[in-house]
């Protein structure tokens, strides 16, 4: 039996504000980085995950997963995954720490990391992939994984295990086919708002080159530079390539349809992020108002219950759940859940550090034990930083391969986590 | 001119959870606590403001706070008054800690106590109560507080100096009333629900005594308990006072309705927090299916987005801000504006430390320069831990009668400060 024994917790910065990568409207000079929390166990296990941050207060993120982690030491590594619903319920309900949210910001962020380390302890221990240890649990293990407190009114377990049961016998099928082809990546690369106008075209040329058959571009600086970006997007990647804006919450509202009105005329398969994350009424307005431009919003959702709205109110036609937004995989198996209910398609958040490396586990479990086939599920793809990954995610003619080795995906080497440990790692001197 | 030199930065705890004081569903054991600023001048000047906690995770709290307070050493205390808009609309908007948020939980409570000690400073030096410095402002300088970002699709600048030039001929009189008279206040004193019956009972009847004509019992243990304890309660009060219930939102949408369905016939004011706070579409749907019963809500409502949503979908009778879970004295202008247009009663939250200290300013100057009379604004009074303000409350006859000191009202005496510092203050050894 192994047992976990400590953690090790540590801030890592990338000093990426320096080239403007991952620059847009909102976000003008982010440092990439990860709260990054190592569970040691007296096996040669360990479990990895992060809170991915941009740079100033990534040392609150350490702090709070520190005053979360110490729940977990002492488990069992054997016992883990069938209490994994349980312990998720346990980390969000400290009856004194819940103040500080509750379930969102940073003290929700933590329970991710700590969850998604617990997960990588399962799936190593397993030695499968994150998807595949997901996908292969029979539909009421699933069930359990989920808090449906706060979502019960559009999803009960029943309706849940319903979806799952649904999708089980041809999981086989959908497993054989990922693994020979993958799920669709679109990419965000040659988009960032820093970005010269020509680094922008030759970056969108070559990905379609490589495949993409969407591309993403930030948009929400200038009503002028949107119309003159987004017309020498077109003509780089030609008619038949999807286009993409994202505006990072910059505008309200009214502001939001008034610009998007500006852009009627242009070929755009979605505007993402168009206002407040929090806004899942106001999404749902500029959704009605904007059409047929569709709505794609969540890598700032803070959690399952403004989902729910956003579903209920039928605020956007893509939901883009983040791998360290939320409270770690399991309620990001409720938004997937909730989603295949409402027949929308989750089109994960990526990019930053490793979020690719993590959420394509769970488009993968989605793929093959919730929606099934579905034209339009596709995952940010961001070219950054892969490398510093023990294993990094596999692209190739513009889609995720489906990853083969155990865990969960959000490992480091040592040798990058000391490189850019803030603020002593030598990256930083 | 008076100029911030630096800042100070304390985990207050109060080991409340010895007694069950504070005690409800959701929150079985609070320390209530205070991640407390006093920012220094080079004059004698001193700007206290904190955040209200729980305990455990104070630290994160003050350390939030930490890495906000330094922007704000150096500003002329001369100049904040007129600058105050600007300078709550950056410190949500720092590029890199903006995602840790954006613009809730704990960075968010971290600016509101930022702007707290601010406003502190400015009603210091005018030598004025905070609730006097804001309801002598004019519409304009009103308006240029408040971050319009988000909400203006439901109230615009222009609507707000509406609301506030329609108040202000008669200001005057309304500064005199509330000279004379206060503003009525409720309390939570006998409900917690770890007290006794014969405790509560005893409590509540104090409480009518004492001039109170609406009481509020914590709910939503055991259906049995709430039957029994609000029939108690109900002998204790007679027909007259008024009976509110908190449940602190321990139910789900579809429980909230079954709960309360099981209470028609109790007389019940407004049954408060049913479900999670995110859940702006929820409390809607609840208040549709419980009328005549009334939903109040807001301590935990994160910030004025959530709010607006409440509003523009019904979900609520009565709004309860606080005074330390939004952005400070400069978002809750906005959410008291936002009420007025809707019509809805600003009634805050208060009790926890020192909480009805600072949010008696924001009602009062609600009622002097925003919505003017309203029978159904009442304040929430919890009888605890005023003794170690400076410039505690004063109730009487069951109601909160106006500052006259200078200042926010949040300074608390230095001994108490020292003796309550977590871990090292004597009282925790």
């Amino acid at each position: 039996m192994a047992t976990i024994t400590g953690f090790r917790i540590t801030d890592i910065r990338f000093p990426t504000s320096r080239s403007l990568d991952g620059s847009d409207a909102m976000n003008k000079d982010p440092d990439y980085s990860a709260a990054y929390l190592i569970l040691d166990t007296d096996s040669s296990l360990t479990g990895h995950g992060f809170s991915f941050t941009l740079g100033r207060g990534t040392e609150l993120q350490c702090a709070t997963i520190e005053l979360l982690a110490p729940k977990v030491v002492g488990m069992k590594v054997e016992e883990l995954k069938g209490a994994l619903g349980a312990i998720a319920r346990d980390l969000v309900s400290d009856s004194q720490i819940r103040w500080l949210g509750p379930e969102k910001g940073l003290t929700h962020m933590a329970v991710g990391a700590v969850l998604t380390a617990l997960w990588d302890l399962v799936a190593k221990h397993e030695r499968k992939p994150l998807w595949e240890v997901l996908a292969d649990m029979s539909p009421e293990e699933i069930v359990a994984l989920v808090d449906f407190r706060y979502i019960r009114d559009v999803l009960t377990p029943e309706e849940a295990l319903e979806i799952l049961k649904k999708a089980e016998p041809t999981k086989g099928e959908r497993k054989a086919k990922l693994r020979a082809a993958g799920i669709p990546a679109y990419t965000t690369s040659p988009g960032w708002l820093g970005y010269t106008d020509e680094k922008m075209v030759r970056l969108a040329k070559e990905a379609v080159a490589e495949g993409f058959t969407l591309i993403k571009l930030k948009c929400g600086g200038s009503i002028e530079d949107d119309k003159r970006r987004l017309r020498l997007a077109r003509e780089a990647v030609g008619p038949l390539v999807r286009l993409a804006i994202d505006a990072n919450q910059v505008w309200s509202v009214d502001e939001a349809i008034a610009w998007l009105q500006e852009l009627h005329g242009v070929d755009l398969y979605w505007i993402e992020e168009p206002t407040s994350p929090d806004d899942a009424l106001g999404h749902a307005t500029i959704a009605k108002a904007i059409a047929p431009i569709r709505v794609a919003t969540g890598e700032h959702v803070q959690n399952r219950i403004i989902f729910k709205q956003m579903l209920q109110l039928g605020a956007f036609s893509f939901m883009q759940i983040d791998s360290t937004r939320v409270a770690g995989p399991n309620e990001n198996i409720a938004n997937i859940l909730m989603a295949a209910k409402f027949g929308i398609p989750v089109c994960p958040h990526a990019g930053g550090v490793g979020l690719c490396e993590l959420v394509q586990h769970l488009s993968m479990f989605d793929y093959v034990a919730v929606s099934g086939e579905n034209d339009a599920r596709v995952i940010e793809f961001v070219d950054h930083l892969h490398e510093h990954f023990v294993t990094p995610v596999e692209i190739k003619n513009g889609r995720y391969l489906a990853p083969t080795e155990p865990g969960a995906g959000g490992e480091m080497f040592p040798d990058s986590i000391k490189r850019f440990t803030f603020p002593h790692g030598e990256e930083w001197h």
